[in-house]
């Protein structure tokens, strides 16, 4: 149904990534100057197709109970695919999330939580992506999100 | 599709309301003691199938070029719809939220930013609800989301 | 976050339609050779920022129970959407849907079903929509789905 | 954020599975006799945690170019998801969809349409699957879906 022209030949595993973590994180630093580690985390690692990023929650990022807020999550599943799409496509555009869906899949525990960002689709005008949330085991996700971002 | 059983006959919009916005904003401030007004907003008004919500965004809220950030908008839009089901089944029971879906519609620029949460249906296990961000003007939303909370 | 230049100043209410019912029903009839009534529907009303369509299901739109489909409700949402966004731009265009939210709310009884198609934005690339599918009563819709066309 | 109680320490996968490829065929043949082969698709392996389903589009699934119809590509989706909800809690309980969120992704062309649908998530109430439809090469889908299904 989507008629938009087709990208290259090879699939989106074949390209070539403009950033790597370290590019990553300093240029998400600059870009997010009032941010705090504990509530934004960091990318770990980038490669094409694949962006895998990392949150040690801070107290303001926990709810009652202990467990790490919705908000929080959310916002973790953004900057991972925001990485992806920046690490695809260099930090000279300027991309937006357009749509950001969010499935809370089971309660998410303080300590480290990994997020996986996949590439699903890279156009000339939108990249859609697939992002898990885990904590101790990535087999068992504590969320799932599927990111819209709009590349000017 | 759905063969869960129908609600009473009556609209959900004449059913009576359990917290008002006071309540609703004494529970809040008490279940999310680390969470600050200027990133959680507050209850404007609460009533049978609807809650307004407003946030004044602090400057952690921002992001480059002043706007206000999408995990902002997306945790005033979860704050809508949890205060919402609150309303209806009362500070009792443990509402989780399930699924949130949100569209990026407008840039929002700074200044305080209104949300209008609408129960789509009330059902014994879940709770659908629309929400609508806006600034200056209601029909031009920056934001829309739809809302799922599981209902213990 | 959305830092797509927004539209014109007036709401997207004021923009005046480029298609009626009429013309939109004749635009589809062709574009959909294969499809029949009963599975596709039919436009009731065309207007600024809104599209009001109607299916009356055939029995291959039915499953168990005597109810309508899931599939036949988010087609028809899926229809709606379009034509919105055709009376909008014009059958000139080829628009195409890049992502479909639907929330089953309510069992859909055999009958009638009714769409209303609400603009949340009409950008230069994106349109998203609001869509309500109801039988008997507008204010307790059967589903509820959020459509976006990308516009070529 | 989701306060569910969580299932068995065994993820997901470890379960085994109440119906093989054949059952849930012939359930399904049982429970949709008005639908054809070239519209629904059918079942063609069930595994823990792993439904893939096939559709062979008939001329009614197209749409203009011959691409496949999106109502066509979601109703292949919800049914390898619900395909995928019987294989795990069997042919006795009456699930059904709660929410189908659907990315297109790329032009469907005529021919065999695959959909691989994993589970995310099997609560005692919900159940929430993602779902890839490719065709040539599953690295590169052509739709996306989440889909949530609510367990009686």
């Amino acid at each position: 149904m989507k008629g938009e022209a087709a990208p290259a030949a090879e699939p989106i595993s074949s390209h070539a990534i403009r950033m790597d973590a370290a590019a990553l994180n300093a240029f998400m630093a600059e870009a997010f100057p009032h941010s705090r580690p504990g509530s934004r985390g960091h990318v770990v690692s980038a490669a094409p197709g694949h962006v895998q990023a990392r949150l040690d929650p801070n107290e303001q990022a926990l709810r009652p109970g202990g467990l790490v807020s919705g908000p929080t999550q959310m916002g973790l599943a953004d900057m991972a695919a925001y990485a992806l799409v920046l690490a695809h496509i260099g930090p000279v555009a300027m991309a937006v999330t357009s749509a950001l869906n969010y499935q809370f899949l089971r309660p998410c525990r303080p300590g480290p939580v990994m997020a996986d960002a996949h590439m699903l689709r890279l156009g000339k005008r939108l990249a859609v992506m697939d992002v898990r949330l885990w904590t101790d085991d990535p087999e068992r996700p504590i969320g799932q999100a599927n990111v819209t971002y709009a590349i000017p």
